[in-house]
């Protein structure tokens, strides 16, 4: 007989020990929900869950892949004409969704007007020269893959990423997460928030090796920011012209349950709704693409078709065959076919240096001792 | 005039310093032996070489290039029809062969009675969607390089791949290695030892940097090896079973002699024979591949076809020019044309944290300044 | 008001605390002249500048691409034809003006003199098996790249790479650079100097980490020079015939004035002549073609078409539109397209451990900083 409570045991500990701990975590097992904990905020509570939200538009990719919609292998340019521009042509959908065309920005950065309305930054990202060779180099197309992304959605099927996501995947099941955050959900809608000025302080007196700490615009990696740069991003989240269009990049808002459930419908049935994607289409999507550190050199990354892939010493949740994404503010979420585990997490307050809370990866790694 | 006395001292200086050392060291110059050294079993003693057969089955493949039965430019599946499965159709046999084609393990993992039938696990990898995107990252395939190498020599050449080694090469020449030991050789046969406790406990105490003494089935890293794991192949390599097929990636018995008359013979007169390779044919299987760090991020590697390349801080046995490979238990061959040595070294006891024994490695240094 | 006190501040320190220094300086901004700083030798004084030098040739790879002359994308053999030997006709034209073509020597090595010669340096490469699989890594091709870039441009131009580069660049707009010195300009070259003993032994006694200070034949590296290797190389540059031919790869004398000049015609007016290069080019050729750890493992590259491209660790001048060279003997030579910068430096001792001399990295950083 199963007993989680070394997972909850932790939670609890979280909680003891910071007691502006606001957070929630909820966890399936072979389609049915094990656990489902929260503290310091409601337990249908949405928080903003930055790049969570890559793994929400991974999984309408994979639906379009396994409804032979979209091919893999097929150039970005066969759906999306105007993107062969400045030697993208032969670029392939999975080195698109892969972080490896050499597209995190566009030449004098772009706005955060430009992001929400799409079509202006789509089509800056077609008359883009890639910064790399594509092919020769990954790394993290941090806002642009959304709508990179988006855009070959609707080129294939006419339907905004969101909408499909809403439509075919989300509603039907009724999963607790929102692309494009209607206002009937707002009063839900908590707040991301930044680290105490303490946490700041402290971290930067010591921060970890590895982490570039640097603001200015000489790096490549700033390219992938919006104007204004992370800081404002964290700010911008909050803002509720952003949560009402979503950028399917950083854009959706979801609770712990939202995001388990999401990752749960894909092996199981979910709402009364068979399952979601096949072994053969989890099998495409969630295939190692690139394997690398990236190309300013600094972080390991581990891609399969949009989805972070674990078993790296950066990105430690699951098994090598688990699929799912993290986000900026702490969220993490994946499932994990071994075990047939989804899991889900949100946190309220960024933990340094932000990307997975650390105490989420502790998490995963007790609901897998458990089982 | 050359003098082999700095080696010949080293060699002593183990001995002397530690009781239980079981050792042969053979070295080939110009295709002439001028070592012969053993220590603590006969100078024809046979031990089983674990991966160190993977350079006698590289030498099978060189000499199938020669003869262009087999392209190393080709599609794997245009020899193997049933290979193209799963989105390997595009893979070719120099990717296959220089453990590119993610194909380290199957779903589920394999047995070992599976590795000895060879058919029913080449039909699995046959099956089998590549772990990474093909071409996309490198990572040792332990064991399934043998068995995918193997069935590759069956459809070109209608001959397993032992039996064109036997055929082919050893038995002509002399030469005493066996990729499936016969019977009348079981007398000269020795157990390879594990460390003992004392070392092991040392080890654990105080394990090198980079070292995983991970067992779990969370990496990627642990399709590799059969059920049972690494160490039930270590005891699995000392039965009669295991030794009487020879799975082409880890089933040889060999003495140093033998090793080191294999990549003599492949530039020289060995046994009244006539040198084996050209200087094309080992210009191509000399090639370094692939030059990366392995897709789990934690090890260097270099590799030809099949071959171990050395010059890496990892494999540093000989010149930028030299080809081999060594073996868990500690056994090194390889041969440098840099200065026409062939080199063969076996040793009974696994000497931590496993691979080329330091020792081994410290003898192709002296031999090369003995040069 | 632009000031660029800081620079020249930091320029009189390095001055004052080291009474053995003699360099120059000199900076463009928008095509003016801003900084034409010297101590210790004439401001038109010429230096041997090494691999600053492939700044040059670039520029004249470049302006190719620009006539449409040289497609990055075809085969080198398309332009010449005997380069397809031994597994090389697929090899592109970006991919050999990257390091990754394999071919940073030759089988049993070359001397100066096929060097100087050229077409038997380019005969021996044409013929040579790339020493990894093509495309498979990179590494520094030091002198080879000259050769394989000047063999190049004869077959689409007809002329050598150094009169293209006379004729079409420096001539008409009298910019102070050397690919062949003339006996004219004799009078003003001073020679290259070593380090000091007591610099040398110094660096011996700590040197940094990841430097390889070894000389032997063991490594690929070791290809990578001329028989005598680099120090043999070092006094070579000094020699008279050396620098009559000037290999396109390190054999130029310059000033900083000429190498600021070079870079600042790109994108300005210089000497009454319209910029040579459009936007669309400097896109192609500094776009970066592949950012990696080097083949033998120990250095991080990023190139562009031959351009040297910063923002990593090892190569911290400019931001990441920045595209130059530097040489051996410490200098540095680069434009930056984001604040319109054209850079130029030389120094006659060479700093160790070699390469951009720290000093003229510290002088990029003040001057991004005063823009």
């Amino acid at each position: 007989m199963l007993t989680f409570d070394p997972v909850i045991e932790a939670f609890q500990g979280y909680c003891d020990s910071d007691p502006t701990y606001c957070a929630q975590l909820a966890v399936h097992v072979n389609g049915k929900r094990v656990l489902d904990l929260n503290q310091g905020m409601e337990v249908d509570s949405l928080l903003p869950v930055f790049s969570s939200s890559k793994g929400a538009s991974a999984v309408v990719i994979a639906l379009l892949v396994q409804r032979e919609q979209l091919d893999l292998d097929a150039a970005v340019a066969s759906y999306w004409p105007e993107f062969a521009q400045q030697g993208k042509g032969a670029i392939t959908v999975r080195q698109l969704l892969s972080h490896q065309a050499g597209l995190p920005g566009v030449d004098g950065g772009f706005t955060p007007e430009e992001l929400l309305a799409h079509d202006p930054l789509a089509e800056r990202l077609a008359a883009q020269r890639p910064f790399w060779y594509p092919g020769s180099g990954v790394e993290y197309h941090a806002v642009t893959l959304g709508t990179l992304a988006d855009e070959l959605v609707r080129r294939v099927d006419g339907r905004k990423l969101a909408d499909v996501l809403h439509e075919d995947v989300t509603s039907p099941r009724g999963i607790d997460i929102w692309m494009g955050t209607p206002e009937s959900e707002d009063h839900r809608v908590l707040e991301a928030l930044p680290p105490t000025g303490e946490e700041f302080m402290a971290f930067l007196a010591n921060p970890p090796a590895g982490i570039d700490l640097g603001t200015g615009g000489d790096r490549l990696s700033s390219l992938s920011m919006p104007s204004g740069g992370l800081i404002d991003l964290f700010t911008r989240v909050n803002d509720v012209k952003f949560r009402r269009v979503g950028p399917p990049a950083a854009g959706m808002t979801a609770s712990a349950r939202g995001l388990a459930a999401l990752y749960a419908c894909l092996r199981h049935e979910v709402g009364g709704q068979a399952r979601l994607l096949s072994d053969e289409t989890i099998g495409q999507v969630s295939q190692i693409q690139v394997s690398s550190t990236d190309i300013s050199g600094g972080l390991q990354v581990r891609f399969g078709v949009m989805f972070q892939i674990p078993c790296t010493p950066r990105w430690p949740f699951g098994t090598f065959r688990a699929f799912g994404h993290d986000g900026a503010g702490g969220s993490l979420a994946f499932c994990d076919p071994t075990q047939e585990v989804a899991f889900g997490y949100t946190v309220q307050r960024l933990p340094l240096p932000g990307g997975m809370d650390a105490r989420a990866v502790e998490l995963t790694r007790l609901v897998r001792e458990s089982l």
